[in-house]
């Protein structure tokens, strides 16, 4: 028998972990075993989207145990997670516009600012708290949160109006079409990550406290953040699988 | 659900482990769920770069929990995960030069020495310790260090200018592109694992003790050979992947 634990009705947090555990991992599921329907040259964007959902599926049933039985935020295990995963996103945009000679300096320069962004967000949130979740210094919080966002933006420059964005536009076609759906992905979806930081860490947005009650304030930031991983990890993939599916002979 | 304790957010130990767990996770399925889109005598190649991960990504898990619950080296581990990869890695070697006519004898040549670097290697680092983790012999330690490095230098050897380099060589194109960048890896890659034992064994460097404090000499050896599992254990995989992938027809 599985170890289980009573859940209560309204645990919202641990609702989000578990929808996004079965969430991910179906999505997995149906990322590998759609795999031998495409060309070749497109299995392996969708192996990577399934890929981000895999390691998204182990981390989530990870987390979901950690929020259930240390009851604290698995911040550490969603930076582990983002750590990894980001940078196959960055990898995607690489792979799906290789068909207008894409080079991997452009693949490495973007993975290079998601681990600065990741990196310094992961200073502002996890490295100056007291044993009982408090901030010991909440303007240091926002400086490295500040960095973060500016990591952020230079990714999101690149892949709405530098490099990435010229190689989409000569490629055209659905790849134009797929390359602007995920630069959405980047500009909307991902800007629910800060908004998570904001609502969950004490000095977050220049050291005003939009949440005071600690443990509220934890528990928004984790719905946020799963809501943003939901829409991220598998949405992003989709595009590509459609993208993929509309590239392939029949 | 499982059985998780709670993590500090500066434990880097744990990081790496959580990382590289995950990594050689999706690494493996990478390979594997990759294997159909190469030429047939490709695929066994690719299919070993998988295992090599797997096996990693299964200890992994275990070293993290390991580390995590008794917080100590898993030396142990990481020999038994080393004595089964390592070997796996001069297979690829002599996988790849088989179209140059390599014979099994290299491929076992060159598994005796490394299994040779291994099990002297283990003596140095493990049989002069008591209880506290503290040396009682840190000359053996030194000694069995040297003649690990002695063996490792064989391998050296045999792969940059011996049999192997020249199978290469009359192999030509992207095989000898491939080896030589995995007669890098050799060079390098594997080098950092001296220098994890060099930082964790009192004797480790001629009896010159690098970090006196024993807790953080093991756990910056815990550092440094988690980072150079992930470079030379993917870094590998995806060379001989590169291979496959352009020397596969479309
Ligand atoms: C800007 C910014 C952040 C951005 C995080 C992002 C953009 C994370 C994206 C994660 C994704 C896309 C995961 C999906 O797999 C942090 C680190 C919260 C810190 C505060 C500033
Ligand atoms: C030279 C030397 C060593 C070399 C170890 C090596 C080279 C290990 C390689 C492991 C790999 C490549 C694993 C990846 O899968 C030891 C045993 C630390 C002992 C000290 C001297």
């Amino acid at each position: 028998l599985a170890d289980v634990s009573k859940i209560a009705n309204d645990d919202y947090v641990g609702f989000t972990f578990f929808v996004g555990s079965m969430a991910m991992m179906a999505a997995s599921a149906f990322f590998f075993l759609s795999l031998s329907q495409f060309d070749k040259k497109w299995r392996t964007s969708v192996l990577v989207s399934g890929l981000i959902t895999f390691i998204a599926a182990v981390h989530y049933f990870y987390m979901r145990d950690y929020w259930d039985q240390i009851g604290e935020s698995p911040t550490f295990f969603r930076y582990v997670d983002w750590v990894l995963t980001v940078p196959l996103m960055c990898v995607e945009f690489f792979l799906i516009l290789r068909v207008a000679g894409a080079k991997q300096s452009l693949m490495w320069k973007l993975i290079f600012w998601s681990v600065v962004m990741l990196v310094t967000g992961y200073f502002g949130e996890a490295l100056y708290l007291d044993s009982t979740g408090a901030s010991t210094n909440p303007t240091m919080q926002w400086v490295w949160g500040l960095i973060s966002g500016l990591a952020y933006f230079v990714i999101v420059y690149i892949v709405w109006f530098g490099e990435a964005k010229k190689l989409a536009v000569s490629a055209g076609g659905q790849v134009l079409k797929a390359h602007k759906i995920l630069c959405w992905f980047v500009l909307v979806g991902w800007a629910i990550y800060p908004l998570g930081y904001i609502l969950g860490t004490e000095g977050g947005l220049f050291g005003l406290q939009l949440v005071s009650d600690i443990e509220s304030a934890q528990m928004s930031m984790n719905v946020v953040y799963n809501i943003g991983d939901a829409v991220n990890k598998i949405g992003f993939g989709l595009v590509v699988y459609s993208l993929a599916v509309s590239s392939s002979k029949d």
